[in-house]
């Protein structure tokens, strides 16, 4: 639904009132405010300006001791000393950078499709070696061995994944899809894009695959592309002493950011062999900002993918790669569809759609019940949450082992190659006499990848099998993603919605004319559609794997469907983790009661402002009293003729000017001495828990009372609203442009020149419906 | 190259006396104006308030009497009136709207893809016809007559085009979709989307193709698509009393700027039968603002035409389309392409893409000088119009006819089918004997869909032949745009793109193993990057022409090659065709000189504002003597504390407001009584021509010292920034949020509380270079 536009929510008269009380309150505390302020009270003697706290804030519903969570700032920092860089830079450092930023493109894409195939090529070998032991223990009859076989290798693999995430980095645990969109949003969680998390996240995903889970590499490899992306956006390291001057343009949130969004689209390219599908999938799912230059560069990025993962299976065909054959890089030949249809296949198509729609937001559903569920044993500590993981592998392998026997034997029609002793193909024997095969066990010992060419390819399952497979992968699906190991969900989603498929081929089959087959592929589409809600995205990457183009009208169509459907249930999956997981997401469209309050309504809390000229100890004591990032800058008589708003300065800029200890006793403007002190490169943004801390500072107390000029750092163009801005336009501005501070200015005269601060967390709706709690009451009016 | 990033250019020392400068004319001429506007002069006696010449903007180098350009507003205006109809909006209404919009968006699929088939079938069958004609002429050895027919037929279907564009819609020449860029990007030019532009759009392609221009019908089935929006998006006609009340919600540029994006991805799909093609383009080409919910809406559309065209082809095979066959709707089947490569491929490939880059800028050079000349001859009137046309359409059958007798004839091979005598297939006999095909011919006296079919499947040319056919559509291609008919792009670059394509495949045929025919789409790639410099659309639409999503690495590889190269040279075509035109296009990124200006620097003119409670005499007056369409607002005391910004009201809904009457004699607020009088829907925007002009209003002498209250229309969020913010940043904001006016405020206080208003002419190049010459010398540092 187009929020933006309709969501048309009637608040009747009381409204009226909610605003002049608003402006009333903002009115006094900003006189009240500005008058302490104003007094220059050099010490702020009063514990004032205590941190805003949080407690309407959706932070940490989940994961207690996440740890906290800086906002990015992709804003372009205009202060003089970017200027001065920025005159300076000539022509051929222009080209460098274009150059380089091409570069890390292509490495990028290097790195991510190499890493997607030595993730194939090792969870072929792993899983494969252990299913053809436990095959040829079955075929000896050796039942009971084979199941220890296969169980205890699945829990050693599992333990070893959740190890890895309990222990060394708890960050890889999930998709990481939703972190991703969270950071390309703006939103840094604590050491989600770090080495440690990166190397987990290949590892990890590995082990978990090969352990038999239903979870998918998908998300995994899109998170992989985004570390990848993020190494290399850190530019060198100054521990080590690798820095060169020209890799220290890219330390910056703006560079980061396309890097960024290039490493996701890597990442999908390179786990579905879909290029196309990569730069969609970054451009629906995990990007909030978009530039058509960008579009070009991902586009770059996923080709490089692209040639790799061919370069590799050309390479994979001579035999070298050990158990890697056709299945390592999913693709689904059903170039022998039927595609011409009637009426009657139209409505089973209707039906499969709406049916999967709903199916597919109630897994969203369920999977949010699991998820706060299994939150409550992981936050016990790690032993824990190994636990977990190895009791769900021990449900697992005994559902897949033990689920087979109840099915029946199928005879081998003669154009399938049936299984023999040492077969690592498609269809399992189990149990059966030799001419024969197990439908269940075909699906359920086999990597995911292939129980999905198996249920889109061939037509020789029945419906009661089918039932059991589908309710098996749905349920343990479901409560496989939340432990600790790196799950993708779209594996376990296309199993689940080709079972689903399949069985509604079955039921439909007097009627329709389309192949069986295919009511599978549009099964997993309508699932893909109902959890994750992508449209165009979902249906190029299926494209891609089958390789058919034909098929897109039915496809779209039932993506539309489900999508719609689904929407009028609940959130997609990934929206749904960045809220139990706290991270302040911040929507594209303005929630409909915004429209009734105005900027300066949601201005909470004193407003710390500096003057252009500023007492070092002032300083000190704001940045040790405040979490503030940003502090606009206040220029007064005898510096212009009235008080004026200069700009913004952040934090970390203060900091590294503070270092310089470029201060003087008198209160006057430092002129060339800071630039000759202090270059752009000391305002890179450091990497990870590198940068200077207010306690790597050492200020004498004599120094505390000299004075700073702060002009050179000032953000001489901070973007700005007036108080009165209706703070549905507030949000979409803040969020079009990629905000982390926006000013607040007054609408008349003879007021400060800036009235208030607005940050992403005054536009949650969990605080602004804090503040005025009236709201809430009509908000599903 | 990231223009928004890097593009340091060096402008030395003198920019801070540029900057001093700006910002002392600033504040002097504020100053000047504030004090005649305080005095409150009522009949603002001098004729100071002129309109600003626009003599710096780049307005109408070619077409002088294009109409005048109005901007577009896809601001929410947030006044009174909006947001009492906003809150009476009842959930069932909400429910009706968005169903609309997707029932508007389905309307628009079905009527793009019913044009799309009809326009197929019309030039399948009239060029049909007239090839079959000269065909079986050509095979009695009546070569003269031959001749004759062709020409003549030619030249009847070219002038009535011709005539059609002369007389009824010249907005409908040329390809259409520079248009319908420049509307996306809020620039609306004078009947560009008119129901006469549409009829003549669909009725002069399809002349015009059949003609034999070396044209194409996809620009125009772009412009077609984005025509249907717009007609729905007018949302009934007042003048036929088919005014529904929910129509009306439709009627404002958001709302058709969404569905004309839905109409020119439709236009695309229809125009080659690739629903996600249109889409990219629509993302990658013509949009300037996006949302994900419309990447949603518009892959609704195209699925939508998808399914029309699949129908339409099902039918049609059963043989009821007269000539329309394979032929109509273009698909290049190529499934049989082998797809390895080596080493030695990879060099040609990049040979190809290098040199492709080049031949398409040098095309768009020479299209550039073609079309700027033929405007001149233009400009002379309606007959000059058509006497080019039929020039051109001389010239091209000219070539087409005598340019075969110069080849050589081929032997049929044994797997060819040979021309027979009433044969319109793909192989022409020509003069050649019975048994053989004249090559050249077989291109020539075709359709350029059939031409395109042949270059790309067959493997049966000389590079004699080759060679000529290349140079021939080149050159014809580029003295062919700019004359008064409907002209799309893609087909001749496709066209001589697949030529060059496969005399490249001849010269390395020796060394490389790639298939000569996908050499040809290759060299498509590479002047269709060349030329339009679309990666992702253009990749993805060749892909869904040819059906094998395995070629898609090299086609990627190309099309990044060729597009860099091209772009060191010149702008894409469309820009190219957009500047000629005039229009003032913003584009995404700052130019680079902006760094060094502030937002005030460029307020240029005096400013009219008005108060909350004005004279109606002295609006009147404004509205006379200024072109303004966006006012300030300031409320000033006893109305408020101080003077302070109220807001902005606009022309159209100032009209609306004094139509009505609503006057007093006393300076008091107006309360309920406005909205009693005036709806909502009062302000919706009218369709062409059709709002209230200024000299509609019947104000009596008497009425004119009375007064009126702005407040009800009063948009109280409008966009500020302060006089202070970089120009570059002031321009990203304005393009990414799609504003219309930007206020400016100011930094200190004691000044009025706005300090001027930023349009679109103030961001474009002409108009701030033509402010600071200086800063022109230092462009191209």
């Amino acid at each position: 639904m187009d929020k933006e536009e309709d969501g048309g929510v009637n608040h009747g008269d009381e409204v009226q009132d909610i605003e002049n009380k608003g402006a009333l309150d903002g009115k006094e505390e900003i006189g009240r405010y500005w008058s302490d302020i104003s007094d220059q009270n050099p010490a702020f003697a009063e514990p004032l300006l205590s941190r805003r706290t949080n407690i309407t804030s959706q932070i940490a519903i989940v994961g207690a001791n996440l740890c906290p969570i800086e906002s990015l700032d992709y804003e372009l920092f205009e202060n003089q000393i970017f200027k001065q860089d920025w005159r300076s830079r000539r022509k051929v450092q222009i080209v460098q950078y274009v150059i380089l930023k091409w570069l890390f493109a292509l490495i990028i894409g290097l790195g991510t499709g190499l890493v997607g195939v030595f993730n194939s090529l090792a969870v072929e070998n792993i899983a494969g070696s252990k299913l053809l032991l436990t095959t040829s223990l079955m075929t000896k009859e050796k039942y009971y061995e084979a199941f220890m076989v296969y169980a205890l290798s699945n829990m050693a693999l599992a333990a070893a994944a959740g190890a890895l995430c309990a222990f060394i980095a708890p960050a890889a645990a999930g998709s990481g899809i939703p972190e991703v969109k969270a950071y390309l949003n703006g939103v840094d969680a604590h050491s989600i894009l770090a080495p440690s998390t990166l190397f987990v996240k290949i590892f990890g995903s590995i082990l978990g695959v090969s352990a038999g889970f239903v979870v998918g590499k998908e998300g995994p490899m899109v998170h992989t592309g985004a570390c990848i992306a993020s190494l290399l956006g850190q530019g060198g390291s100054r521990k080590y002493g690798l820095t060169w001057t020209w890799l220290r343009y890219f330390k910056n949130d703006r560079d980061r950011r396309d890097m960024i969004t290039c490493g996701a689209a890597a990442g999908v390219a390179s786990a579905f062999r879909a290029p196309l599908g990569g730069v969609l999938f970054a451009l629906e799912e995990a990007a909030s900002w978009w530039r058509s230059a960008l579009l070009w560069r991902t586009f770059f990025t996923t080709a490089v993918v692209a040639i790799v993962l061919r370069s590799s299976i050309q390479f994979c065909s001579t035999g070298k790669c050990g158990l890697f054959g056709k299945g390592g890089l999913i693709m689904y030949d059903v170039g022998s569809y039927k595609v011409s249809y009637s009426g009657a296949d139209l409505i089973a198509v209707l039906i499969l759609g709406t049916i999967g729609g709903i199916l597919g937001s109630i897994y969203n559903y369920l999977v949010d019940k699991v998820v706060r569920t299994y939150s409550i044993i992981n936050e016990k500590g790690a032993t824990f949450k190994i636990l977990l993981v190895i009791s769900i592998s021990l449900l697992t392998s005994c559902c897949y082992f033990l689920l087979p026997w109840i099915a029946p034997c199928t005879v081998c029609p003669a154009d399938v190659t049936c299984p023999s002793v040492d077969e690592s193909g498609e269809f399992k024997r189990f149990q059966c006499p030799p001419g024969s095969y197990n439908a269940l066990a075909s699906l359920f010992l086999n990597t995911n990848d292939d129980a999905i060419r198996v249920l889109i390819n061939s037509t020789q399952f029945h419906m009661f099998s089918l039932f059991i497979f589908f309710a098996t992968v749905f349920f343990i699906g479901i409560v496989t993603y939340g432990i600790a190991i790196p799950s993708g969900l779209f594996i376990p989603v296309i199993l689940a919605g080709a079972a689903y498929g399949r069985i509604v081929g079955r039921i439909f089959e007097p009627i329709v004319t389309l192949d069986i087959g295919f009511f599978a592929l549009l099964g997993a589409a309508s699932f893909l559609g109902g959890t994750m809600r992508m449209t165009v995205s979902i249906c190029v990457i299926l494209l891609e794997l089958t390789n058919d183009l034909l098929l897109l009208p039915l496809v779209m169509l039932v993506l539309l469907i489900s999508k719609t459907v689904a929407d009028g249930f609940n959130k997609g999956v990934y929206d749904q983790i960045l809220h139990i997981k706290g991270l302040p997401y911040l929507e594209a469209h303005a929630e409909p009661y915004m429209r009734n309050l105005v900027a300066g309504d949601v201005v909470t809390g004193p407003l710390v402002t500096f003057s252009g000229i500023e007492r070092v100890g002032n300083i000190i004591h704001a940045l040790k009293t405040t979490g503030h990032n940003g502090f606009p800058v206040i220029d007064e008589p005898p510096f212009s003729d009235s008080a004026e708003l200069c700009g913004l300065v952040l934090k970390s800029h203060l900091l590294v000017l503070l270092k310089g200890k470029n201060f003087s006793s008198e209160r006057v403007l430092a002129g060339q001495s800071t630039f000759q002190k202090i270059s752009k490169f000391d305002f890179a943004k450091a990497g990870l828990g590198k940068g200077i801390k207010l306690e790597d500072l050492d200020i004498q107390e004599e120094e505390m009372d000299m004075y700073v000029d702060l002009h050179p750092i000032i953000n001489a163009s901070p973007y700005t609203v007036v108080e009165t801005m209706s703070l549905a336009k507030a949000a979409i501005l803040f969020r079009q442009l990629g905000l982390r501070h926006m000013c607040v200015v007054p609408k008349s005269q003879g007021r400060p020149p800036v009235v208030g601060i607005l940050t992403r967390h005054d536009f949650m709706p969990e605080h602004v419906l804090g503040l005025y709690p009236d709201l809430k009451s009509h908000k599903w009016d």
